[in-house]
This record gives structure tokens, sequence and C-alpha cells, in this order.
């Protein structure tokens, strides 16, 4: 096993587009390999994510076309993950062990998904098939009913009052909102108040219209090398420093949903191959699908003590500027959350803070960052570690 | 870069079943795991292969409630590949390289495919969907126009008229159906004659029944660990000798769909990390999706020149006891070919045959066997070769 670092990302704005599947992954693969001074002929292997191309645009067995897209020959393997919203980052997983293992030296890697051409209700049937499709679906529960569920779970587990909880969950919608207001790919660039949130439409009770984040199209991707040749070709590489992932059955085998074990899993794995603990981690781009998620993540984590995460977002601890800078980016929550390619988004995000690159919204002095994807009602937990 | 092997394998009956995805793999799996002399907690990553999940069962994110249906805990990480008729090879390459890599020392993959509930109009449509969804599926081409088109192609390419051309395809079916009819796992476990194929009626000119493989349901299992681990658990262990992939786009983009580059390209990978050529293969399961396919697949593989692979099977080169046998297991043709279970079907079969534990359709004295495994119209190729 040898070290592997990013030599470059790539990403397209996020948000409802007219491009096609390929279109999109086009202009986040060669931006990626641009920014790694290559050219697509260096690239060895592909990974790629994608969740619904099928109901998008009846493209299943999209690895080889959308390698084929970008110019990559015949010689060169293009495989496909599916982990519903954490799949890009298992591309990413599975990259980094072709790399680490030595087998290639140079492998892309990323993550796309249109939904917009879908319409809502298709979209929103399409992505409960995250859920267990035997006991879950069946019941009509889709992503906002289980995290609806999710809230109710905490506030009674910590024994904290509906509404205060609410008003904490609409923290994390301002901040990140804020967060996603200085960043140019983002979905929604505009800050919102904590009134527009708690005045919302009701979407499933008690989640209302900002505790959600949106559908959106979009793509990203990342290429990694062996650490000789990023430090040969860039001149900031960003290494790996740690993977994990996990898994889990339907809601109905698991413990307590408000500390899922998947994560709590993966990342174990991710800190114990990095050699760090939650404590090292300067910034962390973490799946807020909807704001109680959020909350959740932050203590799954390790960055508070579990109960303790929504009084960490009222404290501030989670700002830019604060103890854990959480979703610097905006998050899945404005940033936007193309299914299939938050993961790399995600690293898109820490890479370019690592290397100082993202100007109002800069956490300062941040050598070590973390990505968090959870698929599905935690089927399927990927954390990534990246350092400088 | 350590050697990997195989400890024990497991497969369903394929053909029409009330049984569900989750059953379909548990049984497989548990299969493979028992036959490894394991429990499911030995088992440190899971890799599997599917394909139409979502709209065989409106089940994605598969993976993670695999895992837990055969008692693997939340530590334990699931990745779903899909690679459309590839899908279960990906899959296993991934898994030996996770086993290769050093990073895990006992990997389970399978694959599994469930598409009788979805009836054959759906069925049809969505096999399409591994072609080029703005090109082709556009036109209303499906596969069985593929590879009618693929079969015009070869007969005009090297002057073969087509009647002696569907004559020699008729052969691949009788051949494949005689050694299906020793395959208890097989879907149809009978012989069928020369003039059944020539007098069954056209799909697609010109492609009659018998030239088609079936649509099924079923899955296939493997365990996959370090050499050292292999030696200590079972009697037979079989080692990966060598993996190869490919890729390619719509097939307007590729020069001559008779001479596939990324099957080309993914069987002379196998064979360099392997440190063979095609003579030293023993048996050969490949892609029969249709009888043509069978044909075209032993050229691109080397084992006979191209424009010599329809006369071989004339010959009787391809029989069990000729000179390379293809598809003693009865190929995608007999055993039939639940599609994302396929390649680790044929993993099955290779296995079964280099442990001498296949009864009236062994091949004599099997030493190394090869796979190959068609995703799309070429989209995905996977080669893998396995040695005793």
């Amino acid at each position: 096993m040898r070290e592997v670092a990013v030599l470059g990302v790539g990403m397209t704005k996020f948000g409802p587009t007219d491009l096609s599947i390929k279109e999109l992954f086009a202009q986040a693969a060669l931006e990626a390999i641009r920014e790694s001074n290559l050219t697509s002929r260096d690239v060895q292997a592909l990974f790629v994510g994608n969740v619904l191309g099928d109901f998008a645009e009846g493209q299943m067995n999209l690895a080889g076309f959308l390698a084929d897209e970008i110019g990559l020959p015949p010689r060169i393997p293009a495989t496909r993950v599916e982990g519903a919203c954490a799949t890009a980052s298992i591309a990413f997983r599975e990259a980094f062990m072709w790399v680490a293992s030595g087998f290639y030296d140079i492998v892309l890697v990323g993550g796309v998904e249109k939904v917009s051409s879908m319409g809502t209700p298709l979209a929103t049937r399409a992505f409960a098939m995250a859920t267990d499709s035997h006991y879950e679906e069946f019941c009509g529960l889709t992503f906002p009913g289980v995290f609806a569920m999710l809230t109710h779970l905490y506030a009674n587990k910590y024994g904290i009052s509906l509404p205060t909880l609410k008003e904490q969950m609409a923290r994390v919608a301002v901040k990140n909102h804020h967060n996603g207001a200085m960043n140019p790919l983002a979905q929604f660039q505009a800050e919102i108040s904590m009134e527009k949130v708690l005045n919302s439409f009701m979407v499933c009770d008690p989640l209302q219209l900002y505790d959600c984040c949106p559908f959106s199209d979009g793509a990203a991707a990342v290429v990694l090398a062996s650490r000789e040749i990023a430090q040969a070709r860039v001149a900031k590489p960003v290494k790996v420093l740690g993977v994990g992932q996990g898994s889990a059955g339907a809601l109905s085998r698991q413990k307590d949903f408000t500390v899922m074990q998947s994560r709590v899993a993966s990342a174990r794995q991710a800190y114990k191959m990095a050699g760090i603990e939650a404590r090292d981690i300067d910034l962390c781009e973490l799946h807020d699908c909807f704001t109680i998620a959020e909350i959740v993540a932050s203590e799954c984590l390790g960055f508070f003590e579990f109960g303790q995460g929504s009084a960490a977002v009222e404290k501030g601890s989670t700002r830019i500027g604060g103890k854990i800078p959480i979703n610097p980016s905006g998050g899945l929550k404005s940033k936007g959350h193309p299914i299939g390619a938050t993961g790399c988004a995600q690293v898109y995000e820490i890479v370019k803070q690592l290397r100082g690159e993202c100007g109002k919204r800069q956490v300062d002095g941040a050598k070590i960052g973390m990505t968090d994807t959870l698929g599905g009602d935690a089927g399927t937990v990927v954390n990534l570690i990246l350092g400088v």
C-alpha cells in the first residue's frame, strides 16, 4: 500500500440544467484532468458514480460511454458503482485502492447525476428506492419521512423540546445558505433568515421546506495518483490519509437511528487509517440532506458528544471560524445534491480548502479535512480524510 | 500485490423463481461461505453485482441490504457495481484488488438478478438501456437487433453465406444445450436439434429464437482470499491468475464490431498478468448471449483466427473434448443469463471444472480456465483467468 494524492479536481455548477449526463460528466472530468496538468491519455482507469441514469436518460452501463466521451481508449477499464447518495464516495474509495495497491498510477474518479428532467414525482419515487423496498417503500416511506422520524427520535431521546430543536435545525439551514452564498458553484447562492426557514411550508412534520436539500443536477471529478506523480505534476497535492465504508440493512434492523452504526464504523476506519482523531479535523463536508441529518452526522463522526450536536450549532461551533467548520461549501442544503456526484463534490471542496483557494468562505489554516456521505437510511456510509 | 485464490463458490438454479433478490443472493452467498469453511463473520468486505433491482423490486442501494441479509455487521463495506451483463465480473475484479493489495484477507463477491417479475416487454426495454441512450435506443435498437446486425457484418466481412453461417450458429446452440443438459443448475436442461433451432421463430433477422439466450433469475457468489488463507482453509484453492477490463462508447464510435476492441484489450491484460497465451487456456466460459456472440468472442480471445470461429464450431473444436471447450456449463444460452450474476456464475463453473467436480460435463485435465463477459454492445468487457 503506497500513499495516494489528489492532483486535480473539477466540478460543474449544481442545479437544473439542459446538459446531458455525458456533458455534465465531461465538463467536470476534463477540468480535473486539466488541473492535474495531464491529458485524458494519462488516465489509466475510470471509476464513476451515478444513481439514476436509467430513469433520467434510459442509460445504464454508463461508465464506458463516459470514458469514450472524454477520449479514454478501449484499454481503459471504466467502472460504475452505486450506493445511493454515497455513490461518488464509493467510487473514490475504489479508485484510491487501485492506486494505493500500485496497480495503476493515475486514476480518474467522478460522479454525475441528472434528475431535473425526471420531474419531482418520479424523482421522489426513485430516491425512495434507496430505502428497503420490502418493508419501507411498501409503507409509502420517502426520505423526508425517514428524517422526520429521526427528528422526533432525537428530540425524544435527548429531552429537547421540538420547538427548540426546530430552531437549532433552522440554524443549520441558515449557516449552510450563508456558506453557499459564497460558493459560485452552489445551486442556491442566497442567504436565508430564521424566519424564512421556520415559516416555510411543511413537507413532513416536523421538517419544513428549508430543512430539506434540493434535487440537483451536476457532476464532480477528481484525479488520484501516487504521491510521487502528484509531487512531480502539481504544486499542491492533497494526500488521501484515510478511507472508511460501512453498511446497514433496513431501518427495522437498526437499533438506534440517531447513532448510525454504519457511520460510526466507517468513521472509525478512516480515523484509524489516518492515525488521527475527530479533534484533528479542521473542516468537514458532511451529509446534510436534511438539517437534522447534519446534526446527527456531526455526533457520529465524533465532533460532539451524542445529544450535543444541535446545541453546538446554536453556539456557532460549526460555522466557518468555529470549532469545527461544517459544510463551508454550503453543503447539500445550499450547494445542492446531485446524488451520484455529491461525494466527489465534497472532495472538491476539501481539496480547494486545503489549498487555500476558497476566497470568502476559506477556513483559515485548514490542514486536514473530512467528508461524509450517507446512502439511503444508513445502508451505505463512506468517510474520507484528506490532508496537506 | 499478493496472490489471490478462490476458496468457495455458490450458485442458485437459474430460471424463473418466486424468490426475491435478497433470498436468491443469500442462497448463493451462504453456499460459497460454507464451501470455504468460513462463516459470515469472517467476511471483511462484500462486492455485489446487480443491474435491474430498481426496476424489478424498486430497490437500489442494494449492497447494504444484501450484507445485512447474510449477517454481515455495519463495519463491513458493501459495494454495488453495474456494467450491464459484465456486472458480476466487474465485482469480482474489484474484490480481487482489495485482497491482492493486502487491505483485506477475505472478501465475498456475488451477483444477483431477478427479471421474471418484470415481464418480457419491460425486461426487453430495460436491457436495451445498456446501449447508448442517445443514438441507439432512440432508434428502437434492442440487443437482438445489435447481434442481428453483427451476424450480417460477420457474414459479409468474411464472405460466408448467410445459410452456412446460420447453420454454424445453430451448432453453437445445439452444443450449449447439450452441455447444459448435464448441468443441474441450468435453466434449460434439454438437448435441442439442428432442425429445432433452424425452424424456430424469427426474432430479428437472421436471429431465430434458439440463437438467443433467455431472461433468467439467479445468483452466484465467490469467496476470495489470500493464497495463505486459501491453502489453510480448503483442499483445492483455485488461483486468480489474471484479470482484465476494457470499455467502449456507442456502436457508432467502434470501428469494427466483429473485432471488439474493449474485449481484445481486456483479454490482453488478463493474459499478460497471467503470463500465458490463448493456447494455454483449457476451457472458457464466454458470453454467448446470442450464438453469433460466442463465435465472435472466441476469435477476440485468441482461440481462433478472425473469421475462423464459425468454422471451428462446425469442426467440433469448442465441444467438451475439443481443442478449446467453450461453455461446458451450457453458457448463457442454456444455463441461463441473470445478467447481474453471470460473471460469478462463469467463475463458479471454472472453479468446479478446475476442481474436477463437474461429472458428465467435466473437461478432463483442466488446469487453466478463462471467463469472458460482455456488457452492452461492448461498452464493458471483463476477462478473468483462473488456474490450479
